[in-house]
């Protein structure tokens, strides 16, 4: 059978990353992802900066300055941040300077206030200072010309202010692609109908449209279609072309209600793949259809919830090009034991931090969806284990 | 001077966890806090379901089925996932079943197809099956009454699927609350435009407008003002009664521009404290004007950002009731070296992952913006360190 690295393999090489760019404001970029480097237009700060509130000198004029031998000089200007003072400072002179403001030409360090008597017209300074002791460099955050965000970056705060001080107030990002959810089964209500004999909520959906928009994408289309192949056939074929990716739920067995088989005929669409040595989940079935890439998940909820994680995350972050949506995997040391029979890949709901993995203690049926309460991983047990006991170490695929 | 933890706990005092309650539609839900108890109306599923396609029968009907020892079976019937058989399995009997369908009256246990001739009149049943083996329960993911979503709980992609598994496409949430970013500081130019002589591009405001909206929290307003008190006092006290958290960057030194503690004056505004021992960002301010809180940040930008992630998030946590704002700590080994002066907690950017740090090899002065990329966390290096080395255990603050 397809081994799920193989199927994520080929899923992914259905998909081109999006190419489409939009310009937005930067304080709406939380959560895009920069389609161009950003560099810096100039040197940050533009000028020699004072870090302190004091005085502008020459370091050479405040030699052997102290508390009992302070350095007389005139005050020759003044300057406040976002201003500049025109002149320059010669031998034996200062200007009364404050934090943030440019450095006047001839001065090359700064005595703080508290160490002068704060002097109007002359000043007494009580200390020494070495030449650029306290001096900002022109270019010491960075300079003009270096790439400091590149493209690809998935903006966030601190993104978003280092662009602010480069002056950038519009970013280029990419679109977010096109997606959709479809779900199927004829026993499937939409939450807020009244619940009827033989039916359940439909709940499918809802978990793939809600992990799409915890990353900040919003499908296209969000439905539920029946268990007619004609009618879903019929639904994929009027989606709009720019549709990239389509995940639907249910109806990928063997039973007579598994439509998914008999959709993919209809459509004539090419079959990527059926089945997965996964557990739960083995009978995803993959194909394309007008360039579309169709994930048929199973309609058993932890089943289309696991896969999503697995088989859909990888294509989302090839498509958006957001690496937010890959999936980082870690060694973890298992507290629980688990027994299964040996033979598939068994992914289970589980807790980890620092290192240490719980497996959820509700009922792991892969129709329950309790059992992700709390959780914030899937742990792997290997094809060839039956089960895992405390101790062992075991993958653990972070949601 | 004020300790950190001090001034959180102050801070934190001085505001009300938002009350104010909406109803949105589930699928809106990612990223909000649950305002009420999701509690299970009714069993899920709500029936005994077939977890198979294949006969339902009575278990013990089968016994000593097997490949060359066949039971035989009238089939008296056909039930269909979202269908309901309405009559019962007797002796013998069996009815037709698909994946998720109601468990017929009578009914113990499903035969999967596979093992079977698939009649339809009459079957043939090659296996044996005990009752209840092939049986989903009743309640078996959860029962009616259970609560499965606490209020207080955010709302991702699993919580809106268990949500409508329970019939629930609405949800009752806690509103956002109402909080305002003001950068001062005369050297500030905005983003686009064109950078003069002895000015900068504001960062502080974008950065703390970046990070509110990277959990999704929109400021009720974002703005720059000069660095006339008596503008700043009038724009605070023309914001609306419902604000219920400002910050503010710049002004808070002891310079002759630093305006806050005017502004504070002006406002006849209550002073919580002024000066944190910590570093960078010593000089935090903090005051209540009308029940609002003004936490004002150095301008500096990296203590604007420090002290957002300090001492700013824990108020958000509070006043949100999202937890995701609460900062997490751990232990971890630091794998560079860094010297500072004793007598203050210094903090710097650095990047963690496994248990492991590094320090960012990028300026750490408090001025520049590029040390914070790639990092994700602030490392603290205590009081009475002089420093810290390759090896020794430090906390990283998870950014």
């Amino acid at each position: 059978m397809l081994q799920l690295e193989e199927a994520v393999a080929l899923l992914r090489e259905q998909v081109e990353p999006v190419s489409q760019v939009e310009e937005i404001p930067i304080l709406n970029s939380s959560g895009r992802v920069l389609a161009e480097d950003g560099r810096a237009a100039v040197d940050q700060p533009p000028f020699p900066r004072s870090p302190l509130d004091g005085y502008a000198v020459r370091g050479k004029d405040t030699r052997g300055a102290g508390k009992d031998s302070p350095v007389n000089m005139k005050v020759v200007g003044k300057v406040y941040a976002g201003e500049v003072f025109s002149g320059s400072v010669g031998e034996m002179e200062a200007v009364r300077i404050m934090t943030g403001a440019p450095i006047p030409q001839g001065a090359d360090t700064v005595i703080r206030q508290e160490d002068s008597d704060r002097g109007e017209g002359e000043v007494l300074l009580y200390r020494e200072s070495s030449p650029f002791e306290n001096y900002c460099c022109q270019g010491e955050d960075y300079k003009a010309g270096t790439v400091l965000l590149e493209a690809g970056t998935v903006l966030g705060g601190s993104e978003i202010a280092l662009a602010a001080s480069m002056g950038l107030d519009r970013v280029r990002v990419y679109q977010k692609p096109e997606v959709g959810v479809i779900s199927t089964g004829d026993e499937l209500l939409s939450p807020g109908e009244v619940l009827t004999p033989g039916k359940i909520y439909d709940s499918n959906r809802y978990y793939v449209t809600g992990r799409l928009m915890d990353q900040g994408l919003s499908p296209a289309f969000s439905c539920h279609c029946s268990d007619d192949p004609e009618e879903m056939a019929s639904l994929i074929r009027r989606l709009p072309q720019s549709t990239k990716f389509v995940i639907t739920t249910g109806g990928v067995s063997v039973g007579e209600k598994d439509i998914m088989h008999e959709v993919i005929r209809l459509l004539h669409a090419r079959e990527l793949f059926w089945r997965v040595e996964v557990k739960p989940g083995a009978p995803t079935l993959a194909a394309v259809f007008r360039g579309m890439l169709l994930l048929c998940l199973s309609g058993n909820p932890f089943a289309a919830a696991a896969n999503f994680e697995l088989l859909a995350r990888p294509v989302l972050e090839r498509l958006t090009r957001d690496l937010r949506w890959g999936l980082r995997k870690e060694r973890v040391i298992l507290e629980d034991d688990y027994r299964k029979p040996a033979g598939a890949r068994r992914f289970l709901r589980g807790y980890t931090q620092g290192g240490r993995a719980r497996i959820s203690q509700r009922n792991h049926a892969s129709g329950a969806l309790s059992a992700f309460l709390g959780c914030n991983c899937l742990l792997e047990i290997g094809r060839e284990q039956a089960g895992a006991g405390k101790g062992e170490e075991v993958w653990a695929y972070l949601l």
